[in-house]
């Protein structure tokens, strides 16, 4: 039977996204009977990422520095800045090799149905990071899913009424589909295509 | 994008059963993202689940004692000795509350073709167990899939040898299901193990 350590594992294992009553039994289990080795791992990654992991003052990206390697590069374009919802976009979009510019990470996107509207995505220091002087086009790579249309819509909006220029990823991006799970040349030709 | 400490966090939550690359990325984000406390809890509570969960010396069940609660109980029935293979299993045979006797927990099952024999689920830790003079029905109660059978089959052998009466759960058709939609080889086992 379970003692009241090992149901406190389960219980939090059961907050992880994606894993339900079962799973984290099994995940339990597994940990306590192959590999405590690993649960300890696990403990003191959670315990470094939570003390060290910030957000990049220029980008809001994670960061374990004030600024992100990506933005103080000197060989980045500063002209241009790309908005994406999360660093795993982020971190996609890097992997195709086709932008040079910098980056904009909303960690999130607008979902007005959950309460998550521009405020809660940081629109108004994204506003701040495209008036810098420097900034000429920002590129909106939000999710081609509702949620992310919205979010580029509202993001877009305000920015042109601010005199910026505004471009969108090339519909060459599968409507309904999540930027993480495209496949690289997709992503390549609507960077190039972008309107 | 990544960095150590987030990629140390990801590769932490991949080793977790039925955690891929998107999944263990997900988890990270979330956590550092949205739920930071949750971080730390889970971060806790591996620690002490593996500080001091620990094996009963009499059922091999999880516990924090050095015998368990169920094999501590006096109103159990201490002739019956059921054998299941997780302590889930043995929650599952507990929620029935149709069993009153002992439980001996493999903590997993055999599995020839990935090395896991008799000795690797401690059979002969069983064996003792169950020749402790008191014990007078073993109870396999192993799951119905090829590697619990033969776990089964490989237990019974064992303990008939050693003289103890062995008994299985018996196959059937589940409560409830009409006979319609039961798959024939349920049927044919419910037909030869009726009563
Ligand atoms: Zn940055
Ligand atoms: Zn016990």
């Amino acid at each position: 039977m379970p003692d009241t350590s090992l149901e406190t594992l389960i219980e939090a294992l059961r907050k992880l996204p994606g894993v339900g009553a079962k799973s984290a039994q099994r995940m339990a289990f597994h940990l306590l009977q192959h590999d405590r080795p690993g649960a300890l791992q696990l403990s003191r990654a959670l315990d470094t990422a939570v003390t060290s992991v910030r957000h990049c003052a220029r980008c809001n990206t994670f960061t374990e520095e004030p600024i992100c390697g990506i933005c103080l590069d000197p060989a980045r374009d500063a002209h241009q800045l790309c908005v994406v919802e999360t660093p795993a976009d982020q971190a996609t979009l890097e992997r195709t090799g086709s932008y040079r510019g910098l980056y904009y990470v909303l960690m999130g996107r607008m979902s007005p149905l959950d309460g998550i509207g521009a405020r809660e995505v940081g629109a108004s220091n994204l506003l701040d990071r495209a008036l810098d002087g420097v900034v000429s086009e920002v590129i909106l790579a939000t999710s081609f899913t509702a949620e992310g249309e919205a979010t580029s819509h509202v993001l877009s909006e305000a920015l042109k009424l601010r005199g910026i220029r505004v471009t969108r990823l090339a519909r060459g991006v599968p409507a309904g589909s999540e930027l993480e799970y495209v496949d690289l040349s997709t992503i390549a030709h609507a960077l190039v295509d972008r309107r």
